[in-house]
This record gives structure tokens, sequence and C-alpha cells, in this order.
């Protein structure tokens, strides 16, 4: 590692579930202790057997702390489905899985909620319990809510993406509630610290993960505004997702699959992006400067390796704009 | 078993948790189906963890259904704990134990009473999954909760029982919300129906288990003016309670632990006593026909057998009662 990757500047990253998390998991490793905010979507929130459940947060709070399942990607590794089996005994509706681990969370976190504490407090000191030294963040503390337009009518995000398991042709995404979420200060906060070394979009999905987060009134000026790089890894590899429906959506919302259409959807909130090694030809057309790296996370060592290269892009950037200012 | 013991008519079991629901399984494994409704008292019921626990309604639907832990009494058997060691990971409360089986009959009890369905009707739907032709009844659709006053002060009931583990001294016992109790409308025709053969207040804690059904306005009267014999089981054996703290809270509130306390205490309900075989001496001071039997349930067949004697101790104060209108 070279001396300059040592540099102590606080980063952000901004992420959804199972592929964002990954990349944030590898974020969180390179850099090391109280260096790493996570601003996570909060749009897939749903309130489900009468518990408030957060999908994104809780991969991305078992991912860093090492809870994750490693096949599914979500939920607790070891977990156990007795909860599950008794409630479908009892009529109760199953489509949703929730493990007997799993459950203490959301529990307790529904607990928590109702009793009037801030999602992004309760987030804060289950991290704590986790042993993270990480900041991980709601987007908002106010429900702001993913609904998925289809020809047979809107549908919230998890019927869509679990009941119905993406079949459904999108038509349309839109964020209910988005008009009067606030952004949770602490992320308007971080965006603007002028010591701030990058801010990484992580490959999570544009139009279901990172677009809520941008949807909350303040956030994407304060992204467009932030002082330090903002660099967005492409979650398609040669046309395809790694995982989930971004390529699927993409094709029904008219739109081509490519890496330039990721950049394109980001336009103005950009100073780099990064391609998967698979699309290296296309990175002419980007109009950005880019990074061609492998964006596929297998291992841990995956993970480090591109948060790595993807946090020395952002430095590269940064020094460059740096020397365009004191030669202009 | 005699050509009488099998006539058809409706039994009615009043009961609380463990005990009461060794006595309940007894009867209705004796009677058949359709023959039984159980009068649960839901004094214990509280709210822990933002879910809806109603501890003997429980404990009578999985012990009536073979569901129950024959080793503790009360939760499921083979139950696991996966939930309350994440919980605990949480920072959560663990003194109430919760299986992940177990779980799901909270969670979905309470989603159901927070959509507005009424606790009596989400029972008989959980008694039609496991299977069971008894009805089964909470007192009361509305909060009626045992309040256990202690010298520092008034103890919600399962605080006092669990997590206190009966220790604190009762120096009185109050039900909040009483006063405003509706009695079940069914448990009010089930008393008064003029078929009915015979009402069973089994081996409960009289002052925590049934004094809370007696205790909703109605009930006492119900019971009182009901057409078929009332014959109380004694949950005393030579002054100590078989489980639980009986023989503790009366000599905490100075009344004798003994059997003739315990018919005393339901003076004015009651038409026949059955006291233990180890109490059989005390039958002559109970001023009411009494039976003398083996009142620990140990197997299936000691529930059983129990459960055909009083039934037929019962009908023998049915026909006593008829014989003495004729002659009179």
């Amino acid at each position: 590692m070279s001396p300059e990757t040592r540099s102590a500047g606080p980063v952000v990253a901004l992420c959804g579930g199972i592929g964002g998390a990954k990349l944030a998991l590898g974020l969180y490793r390179h850099l090391g202790p109280d260096r790493l905010t996570v601003v996570v979507n909060t749009g897939d929130d749903f309130e489900h057997l009468g518990l408030h459940v957060s999908p994104d947060l809780d991969t991305v709070l078992y991912t860093l702390s090492g809870r994750n399942d490693p096949d599914s990607g979500w939920g607790r590794a070891g977990e156990t489905w007795n909860f599950m089996a008794a409630l479908e005994e009892l009529g109760g509706e199953t489509w949703f899985r929730l493990g007997d681990q799993d459950l203490a969370l959301h529990v307790e976190r529904t607990r928590r909620l109702r009793a009037g504490e801030p999602l992004s407090r309760i987030t804060a000191s289950i991290a704590e319990r986790f042993g993270l030294k990480a900041r991980i963040l709601p987007m908002s503390e106010d429900p702001l809510r993913t609904i998925v337009q289809t020809p047979d009518g809107p549908l919230p995000f998890q019927h869509y993406f679990v009941r119905e398991g993406c079949e459904p042709v999108v038509t349309g995404i839109e964020f209910d509630g988005a008009a009067d979420a606030r952004a949770q200060p602490e992320v308007v906060r971080a965006l603007a610290d002028p010591s701030l070394e990058a801010v990484v979009i992580c490959p999570s999905n544009p139009y279901l993960s990172v677009d809520p987060i941008l949807a909350v009134p303040g956030l994407r000026s304060a992204l467009a505004a932030c002082p330090a790089p903002v660099v967005a890894v492409s979650p398609l590899v040669g046309g395809r997702a790694v995982k989930g429906p971004t390529a699927k959506i993409m094709g029904e919302l008219g739109i081509a699959a490519t890496a330039q259409s990721i950049c394109a959807h980001y336009q103005g909130l950009l100073d780099g992006f990064v391609l998967d090694v698979e699309d290296a030809e296309t990175a002419g057309s980007i109009g950005l400067p880019t990074l061609t790296a492998q964006t596929v996370m297998r291992t841990l060592e995956d993970k480090q390796r591109l948060a790595q290269a993807v946090l020395e892009f952002a430095r590269d950037l940064a020094a460059g704009a740096k020397q365009k200012r004191a030669n202009s």
C-alpha cells in the first residue's frame, strides 16, 4: 500500500443492499475504524407482520460486522427458520422470510421506533452492539417508500422484489413521501465536511437503491456541492447486473443496459466513474475520468482491492482538480 | 366407563396456565371433540417487546394440542432460542423468554389485534389451525391486568411472576381495568346453557388465575346462577401448591394454606369440591359435598382419570339436586 492511501480523511459511501454492501465492506476493511460513513437506502423499508423491516440497513449491518449469510447475501449466517415454520402453521404471511436471529433486530427496532427513538440512533446503537466502527446512517428518519409501477398497478418495493420475484414489468418508479422527507442531518454534514476524501456510490441498483437516497430533498444538491470527488461504481458488467434486476429494469424502462447509461443517470453528480474490466472498451464514451477495475467481488480480497482502487482513483481526481485550480 | 359418563352435554372449564391446563387437557381427552369450552384467564396478558403476549391462552392452546413443552409446562416442545440469543446481543430485554416457534404466535396475534380483530376470534382461529375441537375463550376481549401489590409498590403480573420469580411478598392483588372489562359474550352464554353438564374450576391459583376471571363484571354472577353443578379442584396438596406460588401467597395474605381456605374463597359459587387424597381427613370440614381424588397429574392417564372422576362427581351432584327437588 502506498503512503498516500493512508491519508486519514473520512469517506462516505452511498448504498443499497447486497451488491453495494460488498463494496462498503471493502471500504470499511481498507479504511479501518472511524473513517467510513455509509448512507443507506431506506426506501425499501416496510411494515411486515407489524414489524418495521429495514432490509438495506440490515444487510449493511450484517455484512460489515461479518454476520451476513455469505451465500444469499441477505440475512444472517447460521440462521434458523423455526419462527417461519410456526408462522406458516398459524396461516401467517410467509413470502418474506424472517430468520429467528434476524427477527430480533426487527422486533427490537420496532419497539424502539414505537417508543419514539429515531431510526438513526437505533441503527447506531445496533452497529455499536455489533462492534462496528463505521457510521451507518439511514438517508432519512422519515418514511420515503419506493413504489414500482407495473401494468397491473403500483407495487410496494418488497412486494415487487420479494413476493413477485421482480417478475412484473416496471413502467416507472416513484418515491412515496419524498416531498416530505428530511435528509438525515448527519448525512448532510458528512457530505459537506471539508476533510472528506471521497464519496463512493456503490454498485447498487441506481433506480431502486440509489435514487431513493437522491430523492430525499437536499441530498442530490449536497452531493453535487460536495467538496470531495464523487465516484460511482457501475453495477453492470458486460450489460448484465451481477445480482438483481438492474439490467431487466433498464430494458423495461427503455434504457440501454450499459455503463454509459448508468453514468448518464448520475449526470451532474460524478467526478469519476468505475467500469468493470469487461466493459473497458466503453471507457472512451463515458465522458468522465474512468477507472477500469475488477468490479465483481467474490472474496473479501476482491472487495478490499476494489475499495483501494476506487479510493486511489478518487485521490488522483482530487489531485488533478487541485492541479487544475492551481494552473488556472 | 359407565354409560352415564357418555352423556353429551357441554362442559365449561375455568383455568389459568400450567396446573389448570393439565386438567383442561384431561377433560378434553375424556370428553372428546366439541364438548369442552375452556374459559381462560387473560389477566396475565401483557405487552412485551411491543408484542401482545397471552401466557395462559398460549399454555392452554399448546397443552390441548400436544405442542407444549412437557418439562417446563409452558412454551413449546422442541423449542429453539436463537431469537433470544440475538436479542441479548442487541441489548434487548431477555427476562421473559420467547422461543423461536412461540414467537410466531405473539407476532401473528399482535398483528391481528392491531388490525382490529378480537382476541377471541384470533384464539379460535389458532385453535382451529392447531386442530383443536375444544372452544378456548378469553374471559374478556378487554384489558384486565393483574397487579401484585408488594412492600416496594405494585408489580404487573409478569414482572412479579417471571422477572422477580415470585420473590416479593404479596400484600394484595388488584385487577386493573376490571370495572370496564366486558365478559366475553360466549362465556356468558356457555354458563347459561341449560344443557350444560358441569363447570369445573381447574386447580389453578385462585388468587392470581381464577380471581381475574371472576373479577370480570357479570362472570361471578353468571357462575353463581349457572344451572349446572360447579365444582372446583383444589390446587393444594397437603398444604403445598403442586406448582407455583399459591401456598406462599396465601401465607403472605394471612390465609391458612388449606383446602378449606380454597373452598371458602369460592364461597357462593360451588356445588362440590375436589380434594387431594393427601387431604382426605379435611373433607369433613369443607361444608360442601367433596370428592377425594388423586389430583397430582403426572401422566396423560392421571389427567383423564381426574377429569372423569370430577365429571362423575358433578353428575352425582346434579342427580342429587334433581332428587332433592323431586322430594320437596
